[in-house]
């Protein structure tokens, strides 16, 4: 696809705040976005890619002067599962994300300093708001599908059950309806460890005071459970970072050391406090349990693609099944497919050839509308 | 069994020092230990109990002024799985640890000050070294079993590969014989929590500043991996601490409140450097890659019960199977058993009846030696 770029877009402003669900305003919200292929006349060939929790708007192509392609280049792009020649591709930064999109670092106009924790709790219907805007913003009047993994998954279930008149088709991969217990175990300690960290000091980070220590366990302890068990086995096993044994306290072992650079490279692209405001937004989602949840998507239906990974112990194959039985109980079209990979939740991002294969032709095949259209 | 007490033993002196594995050596030596039951005249009734990486010498029976009993409590006692009335039971805090034995935070003779990182590595078979030692102290010729769970069930297969002649049996409860790539990273995230600590200060812990946070995060952590994500769910569901949500990000969920108690309150009986060297003990833990590993064990049979919880995802059934194989193909008895029980890992310390009564079973039939000797 070659060199791409992000832009900005701002989508609200003081005449035209975004109201959150939670009943506060911003009054201004730039948002990062990237566009792939071409929107064509009737505005209905678009899918937007929605982001897991610690992506951005960069999904596919190369950016000047860098080396590494967006984070789902391998599924975005001419010819690939989802065709930049056929779609209109959308995407864009998370809202209360850093990456470009407003968010707790952005500068509040109110008091010229950085929101801090002063920045109103989200969502996951606001990012959905926020998305539905950009939409508008690049003309697009027709969905041709929102996808996404993980946390991306949460946003298009969101999207599809408050405005499915928005979408043809909806692609949840490795998601969840609703965080268990363990899932929220594992956001809650992470946070605490950015938050009891030394230079948290509330939210308000004095000059390069950072709570770096705190944000790397974070980073550390979620990328375990990115991965399975035997992935860790396959790629490290227990061999030693310097070939034999240092012992001490030190990194020694091959899998200590990959961790740890999994922590640092955080640092430089991440923000201590989005990470607490996008695990929060996972932990309250629970879109079923709302009161007449299923009544809008069972009056518009949307074609849904659910995928799970067989490996996966983060979003269990148990929790897309769990989506697939709540949709089809509302006579919801649903597609399932539990891949085989033993590289557990991060397969989401891999380039499987039976993952792509199947996102691929969920997105070609005629879904429910366009058969009711052309029936 | 009414009221206990643990005692100490100084075990290793100047004139007569431990001489660790990994070459040094420590002057002094104090063990922290307690007994149950009586040892019979020929000095071959003993069953001595390894504990886990944050157990202690207290497993059972109940110290004056406290509520709760030692932490194995359900399964030692009179007519319990491990009966006092039978067997002379020995429960010694660990090298290395924090309960009454010396470790790194024990004033070092040599300067008067606490050890901190002046502490010696040390390996599992140190362990072995003054478990032996204390069987000497206390008269025991002969160990009908040796008995423990995760650690304290690689102490027993430590014991048995180095000194088989010592044990008439070995049980081995919810352990491993090498930690996998998967448990080296949850230790690894820990470790590194402590030791970035702003207290920690290369182990010399400035008065009462000490690496609180880290060693609270570290414990919340594992904390995690000790229960199975059904017994999460079972217990903590995505119930409010307050029975409403609170939102923010603050404790809210239940579970949230339930890892922050588990935290504090290890603060109050551990240290910080104890679980630095228990850990490494561990993640080095490799005793079948030692050549000739099982040659002494081959010329003296130990009967091996070796038991696994089916939704124990830390110290999983396959990291048990794979042991059982290990001694099976020296032609070492084994029996193997996995037990059902939602629990997880803890799963160990919990009367779970059919795990007790195997124990129980294990320890009273006639082993190879007893059988040898009346047949």
């Amino acid at each position: 696809m070659g060199l791409v770029e992000t832009r900005t877009a701002r989508l609200f402003t003081p005449d035209a705040p975004l109201e959150l669900s939670g009943g506060e305003r911003l009054d201004e919200v730039i948002v990062a976005y990237e566009t792939y292929g071409t929107l064509n006349d009737a505005g209905d060939n678009a899918v937007y890619i929605c982001h897991a929790l610690t992506g951005d708007a960069h999904a596919a192509g190369m950016h000047p002067g860098e080396r590494r392609p967006g984070w789902w280049d391998n599924l975005i792009g001419p010819g690939r599962a989802i065709d930049t020649d056929r779609w209109f591709v959308v995407s864009s930064n998370l809202l209360g994300g850093c990456q470009g999109t407003t968010g707790p670092s952005s500068i509040n106009p109110a008091t010229g300093e950085p929101y801090g924790l002063d920045f109103p709790l989200l969502d996951m219907s606001d990012f959905v708001t926020v998305h539905r805007r950009l939409g508008e913003h690049l003309g697009v009047r027709h969905w041709h599908a929102a996808v996404g993994g993980s946390l991306g998954g949460m946003q298009v279930l969101e999207w599809e059950l408050s405005h499915p008149e928005d979408l043809d088709r909806a692609v949840l991969i490795a998601s969840s309806s609703r965080l268990t217990a363990q899932n929220i175990a594992f956001s809650a300690v992470g946070r605490q460890a950015i938050m009891r960290d030394e230079h948290f000091n509330e939210g308000r980070f004095a000059g390069d005071r950072t709570p770096d220590v705190g944000l790397s366990i974070a980073r550390m302890m979620a990328h375990i459970t990115y991965m399975s068990e035997d992935a860790f086995t396959e790629k490290f096993g227990r061999s030693h970072q310097y070939g034999a044994p240092s012992r001490g306290f030190g990194v020694d072992f091959a899998v200590e050391s990959y961790l740890e650079h999994q922590g640092e490279s955080f640092l430089t692209r991440f923000d201590a406090l989005s990470y607490l405001y996008l695990t929060r937004v996972m932990d309250y989602f629970d879109p079923f349990s709302r009161p007449g949840a299923l009544t809008r998507l069972r009056q518009h239906p949307v074609s849904n693609l659910v995928i799970s990974f067989d490996t996966d112990w983060r979003f269990s194959t148990a929790q897309s099944r769990r989506i697939v039985r709540t949709l089809e109980s509302a006579r919801v079209p649903v597609t399932f497919r539990e891949i085989a990979s033993p590289w557990g939740h991060d397969s989401f991002l891999l380039p499987i050839e039976p993952y792509h294969a199947t996102i691929k032709a969920f997105l070609e095949y005629a879904g429910v509308r366009e058969a009711a259209r052309h029936g």
